[in-house]
């Protein structure tokens, strides 16, 4: 089910910039309970990608209110929400004044099995190399080619997902995650300022280490640093936290600190998912 | 007027891939004398983009023939064909098989004033910066971002248009358009082995300069070269060969090697307009 400006719809103008040249950005959420996750912090994190574009943000409180409208239809699901330039401008000028299309679908959640969970997954490192560019890292932007050739390079089942590096040959994220390495007791996850996106769980375990006391370091990670990492885990939001247990030749244990904030990201996911009463 | 998949129609799927991830390819091509000019070199150069990007290049003869009906309808237009990777996969996770989106279009041509051409056009340096990936270089993708936000840094309309550098501060091209430059009787234009777009018109007047006897170099430019230029010109599919007769505070004259250029480009283009009689 769609939401398009408001509307049930599932049709776009062609001119849309969204289609021309994929000018905006989007959130992936999860649903739980009718309720979409994190919410405010998916709604920020957009609002700040708009800032970075130049685009124009749709009301939150509008947003969050279709948001939540159509999570009632899904008691576990995922939302995704668009915004992009609108149609109009010349070429890539763009129009004066900007009308944003906002476009908010629900879909079923992913069929992933129990012990990606559990057990870990099994990633690889991918060839295929991340652009640097500050002006557009850490958003979540719709310019995705370079995620969709690193999905390309493999089609075994067995593999969950790729790691990819930037051009300078720098561990980034996984294609649809972040990353994160334990390491003697502290916390490490790739710097985000030449590329990659800042994910909603990425935020949240760097939080939850901090109250836990754990040092976190968000530092460039090199591949032989991963490779000889204690734990390695990846986020996003609606895997929440896989553990890895299998990185190209090295396989791994699922760590004491990985279910540790796995214990502490699934006691905020439940608090989200509560119904919430009037006053 | 747009022909979507050979039917009339200007909303696409919102689960469209070209929406979703700017997962595509474009070509714009002029249309004169109600024949889309160069389209062989066009769908030539469409074609090698989706291997480049591991999209099913819709077959070539359909795309002509669509191409030739849409440009009936104009004396004088602008004809873009968009191709995407369809509907479906899973996230990233490109669909098996791709069913890819075919989208022309038929827009009018820009109004611009005919001294463009014969006196010059006023250009700026960029701030926004490319960034460097040679898996994507060359090709005429859908993820424009770095050139909207470029072209989002003036509003003076005196300035006609923005030259971008890499993130390696080597000028790469302009924000719409391949850069050429000429020194002591030879001719330069970036290399685009690490970003921009190789346009049509770029590859017509490298072939026009071999004609000729004029030296071609492709190689990196930066900015205090380009502005010692004794020559500077723009091109691409639309505007032709635009002279630049001041860049920043630089002031230059329309010279000798610009006119030649663009007598040899336009009657390449006299030729490609003349309507074609069955045998």
């Amino acid at each position: 089910m769609f939401l398009l400006n408001g509307e049930p719809g599932h049709y776009v103008d062609v001119a849309d910039r969204g289609f021309q040249y994929g000018d905006g950005l989007f959130e992936t959420i999860e649903v739980l309970n009718r309720r979409p996750l994190f919410l405010d912090r998916h709604l920020k994190r957009l609002d700040h990608g708009c800032r970075r574009l130049l685009i124009p943000m749709p009301q939150s409180e509008l947003l969050a209110a279709e948001a939540r409208q159509l999570a009632l239809e899904s008691d576990r699901g995922v939302l995704k929400i668009i915004v992009t330039r609108g149609s109009g401008g010349r070429g890539y000028r763009q129009p004066e004044p900007i009308q944003p299309t906002r476009l908010l679908g629900l879909h079923p959640y992913p069929d992933y099995p129990e012990n990606f969970q559990t057990q870990g997954i099994r990633a690889r490192f991918c060839w295929q190399r991340l652009s640097v560019n500050s002006a557009l890292a850490g958003i979540k932007h719709l310019n995705r080619l370079e995620q969709i050739l690193a999905r390309a390079e493999w089609r075994d089942d067995d593999i969950q997902e790729g790691l990819m590096l930037d051009t300078e040959e720098r561990v980034v994220e996984g294609v649809m995650s972040n990353l994160f390495a334990v390491k003697a007791d502290q916390l490490y996850t790739p710097s985000l300022t030449g590329c990659g996106v800042a994910g909603i769980i990425r935020e949240l375990v760097i939080g939850f280490a901090c109250d836990i006391g754990l040092p976190v370091h968000e530092i460039p990670l090199d591949q032989v640093e991963v490779l000889a990492a204690d734990e390695l885990f990846v986020t996003n939001s609606v895997i929440g936290i896989w553990p890895v247990r299998r990185l190209e030749q090295r396989v791994l244990e699922v760590g004491p600190l990985t279910r540790r904030l796995q214990n502490l990201l699934n006691q905020a996911r439940m608090a989200e998912a509560q119904p919430c009463f009037a006053a």
